[in-house]
């Protein structure tokens, strides 16, 4: 693989997780944080609209707008479709300043800690093991490639998603903004290693959770949730899910059990912008491994 | 004072204060729980589409839309403008069917708990006492009247505004709708004894927290804040904050101390919806007294 010649720093991809967008800011007046000496770091304030409206999106998720038939359709107009296509058309592979890395930081309501979200390729497995191996408390996500991804970092083949929490949206919470700055900071420092040829000198030990698909609340028919999640599921993301434990209480007070058949480690627990997409938690499987 | 005839309940005055707007649709469901045999209930979703939205409002806060001359300048036609007309016609004292006490139902980022809003009216004061001294959880925050009220509460001399958190917006957490609940229910259990002219049965110790000011965060010349919440005052809310003691932490780094002369009491400490209103927190003056 060729070095690394250009790094993308995007926050505000969703415009009320503050975390991601003042982190941008702040790296645009103080440029010298993200320099390196073998690569250019680029940063990117992805939906200044939404950002400015405290909101998820204008029209549509941005982060659901990378698909490569949508980028290709011209008749598609919301801001975000636009959007989509002038960030593609500046860092895409086909872009006029393509980038090699995409680190995209989120935040969320649901108790992530120190998440770090990425597939299975070789190099971005190599880059969450580093960030373990530096910070224990970093927990890895791994979501399979699939052709339908439509997320912002899915334009370039490396990289990851930072989603920290649980902060609330349109909040800043200062102890998530230094974890998340230092976590930049080490993925930064990964990437100077690589380009020099040093990434075996790392412990090379990775715990990480593979998702698995998503539970929705229960609904009535209108599509109106029924239930809560059950308070002794609340922040409780990364920990063990065993048959027959509590997951929901109803309105009226009645508790459901998690009805499948073996251990899940939920994650994404309650996250506010996912009761529209119908998801409650998302659950993966944990694993470990020599990478 | 005349006995009390009908009391409202209200939530989702503010779109994506989950606790309330469940509540009240819940309370649709199940209207025997705020049945009670000396008064009658009524329950008001209050802002539909903004709840619908999943925002706080969709043109101007609902919660500020309440001032006397601006319910009366019919040229005023924002959506919460009308909105509060509408309410202000049913349920004010010059209403089809006026109420004599409103409950309003709020949420918030900050680490409130289980906070009730209230002025210093005799028999709010009672109410207040009475809620505390069934759970010594319950935190009372006065604020003084004001001709310049524009909450929705104003538009009735009795009653009070619950304040539950730390919750996210556009997020339900189980525990704190249903100790919010309890809350409700107390209240209603208190307007039944009032009616009944038992009030003095109970141990009438308060303790409160009057309203003083605000405290905005660092602006540069644009408005835009440049610290955050420091992480030694983030959820420390009802605390006392001493002189010299850090309350932000800039982006870069720094702390940056209250630089009073006296101890406060913070609140509202990192509300995500104030920050466009200027408020990092408001200034309480801890009080005892007998009622």
């Amino acid at each position: 693989m060729p070095p690394i010649q250009r790094v993308l720093l995007v926050g505000g991809t969703h415009g009320n997780e503050f975390t991601g967008a003042y982190i941008i800011k702040k790296l645009d007046q103080h440029p010298n944080l993200v320099r390196r000496a073998n690569f250019e770091t680029v940063t990117l304030l992805a939906n200044p609209k939404a950002f400015a409206a405290v909101r998820r999106y204008i029209d549509q998720d941005l982060n659901r707008s990378f698909r490569q038939m949508d980028l290709q359709d011209l008749t598609r107009s919301s801001y975000e479709d636009i959007r989509a296509r002038e960030i593609n058309n500046l860092f895409g592979a086909n872009g006029k300043t393509p980038v090699n890395v995409i680190v995209d930081i989120h935040s969320t309501t649901a108790n992530m800690g120190l998440t770090v979200i990425t597939n299975e390729h070789p190099f971005n497995l190599q880059l969450v093991t580093y960030l373990q191996s530096v910070n224990s408390l970093v927990k890895v996500y791994i979501i399979p490639i699939s052709k339908e991804s439509s997320s912002l970092p899915s334009i370039c083949e490396l990289g990851c998603t930072i989603e920290v929490g649980a902060v609330p949206q349109g909040v800043l919470q200062a102890d998530l903004f230094q974890q998340t700055e230092a976590l930049i900071d080490t993925a930064l420092n990964y990437f100077e290693l690589y380009n020099r040829g040093e990434i075996l000198l790392f412990d090379n030990k990775l715990t990480f959770y593979r998702h698995s698909g998503t539970i929705d609340y229960p609904r009535n028919e209108s599509g109106e949730i029924q239930a809560m999640i059950h308070p002794q599921l609340q922040f409780k993301d990364y920990q063990p899910l065993t048959p027959g434990e509590p997951i929901f209480l109803t309105f009226e007070g009645k508790a459901i059990a998690y009805e499948g058949t073996s251990t899940i480690y939920p994650v994404f627990i309650n996250e506010a912008a996912y009761y529209e997409k119908g998801i409650a938690m998302c659950i993966t499987q944990q694993h470990q491994v020599i990478v």
